[in-house]
């Protein structure tokens, strides 16, 4: 797809998620109102929705259609705001922007943000447990909640947010392996998951679910280490968030390891793995290649 | 049952969940293991197991067996713990002491207390979605999912605390109605889901599930005004937690509002409802009716 028609396209899946997420989180009258107001805050405050759009094009590379994922597209997207939410706290990054705005504890205060960010976790649950399955299929809905459970959980997201926490401010440099582990536990896994709970809904053979698991980890450790490249390239205003961060928190990241050049190198390499891991897709598994090329190259 | 039998009954059930809690929890060392220890210190606190144990003698009552409740008891264990944790944050009630032991945060700062409330409300939806249930039963995985999602959120246990962090330190007295909602929220939701999940596991009959829900909204609201009450007239020591906190703070409470007989005779009105919620179950209803007494009478 030429990158004009990629950009219209994600333009038209974000809409799409957009207006799932709208009528899948409770409206902002319901009482009480401050914390329906403080979770719509940080969800609609202009995210890529990455993941949810993953989730839809991974069912529709399985057979299935995109719009039939909706719902745990919906809810990786509310795990992904949650945890940006709490990593943002004084007491973890401490972090006053995001997305060009005030994060929530510089709006709602640090309580409001705590319970924003238990709230949406738990919402995930609740609209995840609700995905309608194919009858006769393989998965049911307690394993869709296994597989995110799993991931969001102690020995993934959270737990790397805590070597995050451990390492921040410490004079010594992680190893690449220890820097491998934390960009697999806080970013390829939540990706990964969102293209398999997508492949769920499509009722994916065993094959194309390890097809996805392939392409995610590839893609997350790439989409991490551009993430990392950004943070020393570009502004903050650029960015939404503050620039510059991980060097003055003397974060061990990958530029910080190995320079932009190779970091840069690794990226695509990286890249290119994503791809031949799409290889028992055929021509369906080809949005999937462009969002990964697409992710390689943004400058944001 | 004599109180010495209910006690000893409960004592052995207590060892039942704490077992269960043991092998669903992550291994204290699996990486990374602050996290797996910060989860495990908080669960296993020495707390009284109430919820785990009205789940699984719910699922007796409602015809099943009390280990066939395991999972769904574990998993409101770790909902219940999650919010003690995050509830003693600084930002929040900013509490040092809970079951006569420093709070999660004291121990292990703020960062990893937060981290570990955001992991055990995560395994807790793992625990409850691998639970056994009868293969041609009502109920699902997702359904048990979706019970436990709907009280754990904004709309209940997240709401309650919610307006608990608006309520205190205002000098205005909240409303009765208000206080209820509150109660409603912050307590009966999660005693009422913790038995409807120990009837579903049962295959309960939607006229048993209005029973044991009836038993535990009366059972919630006259648990928390004993507690209310109990924060008055007892010791730290002997609560284990922070004792004339409620007045101290300007919290609207019953006895604040009531005095202490007329809350008194009020908890007692609410455990004659949750005895008359039981009728339905006849005899096997009876250990649930004990718990109800006991909990009444309780000094600690």
């Amino acid at each position: 797809m030429a990158t004009a028609d990629l950009k219209s396209h994600l333009k038209s899946r974000c809409e799409q998620v957009d207006s799932a997420l709208e009528s899948y989180l409770p409206a902002p009258d319901i009482r009480p109102q401050t914390i329906h107001e403080a979770m719509r805050y940080s969800v609609f405050a202009g995210g890529k929705r990455l993941r949810p759009i993953l989730c839809m094009e991974a069912a529709l590379a399985c057979g299935g259609t995109a719009e039939s994922a909706l719902a745990p597209a919906a809810s990786v997207e509310c795990i992904h705001t949650y945890s940006l939410i709490h990593d943002d706290l004084p007491c973890m990054d401490d972090d006053d922007l995001r997305r060009g705005m005030p994060t929530s504890h510089v709006k709602y205060g640090e309580g409001i943000a705590v319970l924003a960010g238990d709230a949406l976790l738990t919402v995930a649950f609740e609209i995840l447990a609700g995905t309608a399955l194919p009858t006769d299929g393989s998965y049911s809905a307690g394993d869709l909640v296994t597989e995110l459970a799993v991931t969001s959980g102690s020995r993934h997201l959270v737990g790397g947010q805590v070597l995050d926490l451990e390492g921040e401010g410490q004079d010594v440099q992680l190893s690449l392996e220890e820097l491998k582990y934390i960009h697999l536990s806080k970013t390829a896994a939540l990706l990964t998951t969102s293209l398999r709970l997508g492949g769920m809904v499509a009722d994916a053979s065993a094959e194309q679910l390890q097809a996805l698991t392939d392409f995610g980890t590839n893609l997350g450790l790439a989409f991490q280490i551009i993430d990392d490249i950004l943070d020393v390239t570009q502004s903050t205003e650029k960015l939404g968030k503050s620039a510059g961060k991980d060097e003055a928190t003397d974060k061990s990241t990958y530029p910080a390891l190995f320079g932009l050049d190779q970091s840069r190198e690794e990226a695509a390499k990286l890249t290119a793995a994503a791809h031949s891991a799409l290889a028992p897709f055929g021509e369906t598994g080809s949005c999937l290649a462009d969002i990964a090329d697409y992710l390689l190259d943004r400058d944001y």
